[in-house]
C-alpha cells in the first residue's frame, strides 16, 4: 500500500565542472534525506562532472556523418555515430539510434542544448549504472541515508509526441516491478505485468527539474522500491523486440 | 519555477459498475481540491462506468482472430480486431495495434486482468478526451474547483521493458510543453524540445495507484499547467512517425 509520494526539486547545485563531486554538491543543496528516498540526477548533470562533452571544433565528419547530417553540423553527426551501436532510423537530420549501452533514443543521446558553449556537446555517461552506484555509495558516505539514484534523460518514444524523462542508470531500487502471476484485488491474475517504476520516477523528477530551471537533481519521496535492479533492466532484450 | 509535487492517490473508491457517477465518487472520497490539481483517473475505472466491457461468450473469433491468437483465446483478438485501425506488429498472440483513437499500444488496449470476471474484456473508453472534459465539468460542478483531468492507461514501449502509464484524455491541463525558442539558464536556446507532462503526470500518479491496490485515481498537487491541451496533441502524427 503506498501512501502519498513527494516531488522535492533540489536546488542551488552550482553550474558543474568537470572533476566536480556531484554527490557532495547534492547532499549539501538538499534539505537532507530520508530512509526510501530515491535521489534523480539529471544525466547532463552526470555527463559534466565525468567530462563527457565534446568540442566539436576537434571533430572531422567523416562522409556518411555529412550524409545524414542534412543541413545541420556533420561534425555531430560523427560524434552521434561515435556514440552508435547501430543506427535504427534516419531522416536527416534527424537519427535514431542505439548507443554502446543498448539504449535506442534520438542522436543517440549526444545533446547540445544547455552544454558549455555552442560548439560542444555532451554525451551519455560511459556506464549509467556504474555511475549510479558511485554516486548512491557517495551520498550514503556524506548523510548517512542509503538513499536510491537514478540517472536520467529525456527519451522521445515511437508513435507518441514529446519526451519523458526515463532512467538510463539505476541503484539501490527496484527497476521494473514484476507483478506476474500476483493477484489484484478482484482476485484475478495479473498476466506479465512488468511496470517500469525507474522510469515513472525519472519522469516525476522531471515535473520537478524542468528544462529551463537549471534544477538537475529531485528526490522523490514516499515509495517503497528498494531493490538491486540495474537501468539495463529496462532495456528490451533484442530478442523479445519488435521493433528492429 | 515549479516547487514540490505531491502525488496523493485517492483511495476508498468503491467497485465501479456501469452508469456510475464516477465524477461524484472521486469527488466523495478525495480530500478536496485545490487550485492547479490535476486528478488522473484510470482507464479501467472510467471504461465500466462506460459500460466499455465484453463478455466473451457473445463474439465470435474469425479466421484471422484465430491465427493471430496461438494458444490464446480467439475471441480475445476478435475484440482486439474490432478495435483497430491497424496492426502494427503482431507475434501471437501478442498484437500490437493501432486504436480507433489513434493510440499504438499492446491489444489496442483491450484489457483483461482486473475485469468483471475471467471471460470478460475491457476496451478503452470510445473518446478519452471528451471522457476528461466531462469528468472535469463534473467534478468543478460538485467540488467548485476547476480541477485538470488525465485518463490514463499502461502502455508498453517500443525497446524498452515495462509499461509506464500514459494519458489517454485530458482536459484542462498542457499535455505537451512546447520550449521551442526558449532559453535555458545557460542562455543557450532549446531547439524542439516538447515535454510529454501529461504522460509524466499520469506515470507519477501511477506510482501511487498500483496494480494491485485498487486506487483508480490519484491527485497530482503543484503544478502549473493549466491549459487547453488534449490526449491527441501526444499522439505522433502519422507523417513524422518513423516508426509505421
Amino acid at each position: 500500500m503506498t501512501g502519498e509520494l513527494r516531488v522535492i526539486p533540489i536546488r542551488g547545485i552550482p553550474e558543474l565542472e568537470e572533476g566536480d563531486d556531484l554527490a557532495a554538491l547534492v547532499v549539501d543543496a538538499a534539505q537532507g534525506f530520508e530512509h526510501e528516498d530515491v535521489v534523480v540526477v539529471a544525466q547532463k548533470a552526470v555527463s559534466k562532472v565525468e567530462g563527457r562533452v565534446v568540442d566539436l571544433a576537434d571533430v572531422v565528419a567523416s562522409k556518411r556523418a555529412r550524409e545524414l547530417a542534412g543541413d545541420s553540423d556533420p561534425r555531430r553527426l560523427e560524434v552521434i555515430l561515435g556514440e552508435s551501436r547501430e543506427v535504427v532510423r534516419a531522416r536527416p537530420p534527424l537519427v535514431i539510434a542505439e548507443t554502446r549501452h543498448g539504449f535506442v533514443c534520438a542522436s543517440a543521446g549526444v545533446d547540445a542544448s544547455n552544454a558549455k558553449g555552442p560548439d560542444t556537446v555532451v554525451l551519455l555517461p560511459l556506464d549509467p549504472d556504474a555511475t549510479a552506484a558511485r554516486l548512491r555509495g557517495r551520498i550514503g558516505e556524506l548523510s548517512g541515508v542509503a538513499v536510491g539514484v537514478i540517472v536520467s534523460d529525456s527519451f522521445g518514444r515511437a508513435w507518441r509526441l514529446g519526451t519523458t524523462d526515463v532512467a538510463l542508470g539505476v541503484a539501490g531500487i527496484t527497476a521494473v516491478l514484476d507483478l506476474d502471476g500476483q493477484r489484484d484485488v478482484a482476485g484475478y491474475e495479473l498476466h506479465a505485468t512488468q511496470i517500469a517504476v525507474a522510469d515513472e520516477i525519472a519522469g516525476a523528477a522531471q515535473l520537478v527539474m524542468g528544462k529551463l530551471d537549471g534544477v538537475p537533481a529531485a528526490i522523490v519521496r514516499g515509495l517503497r522500491v528498494s531493490g538491486d535492479g540495474r537501468g539495463s533492466d529496462l532495456v528490451m532484450p533484442r530478442e523479445r523486440d519488435l521493433f528492429r
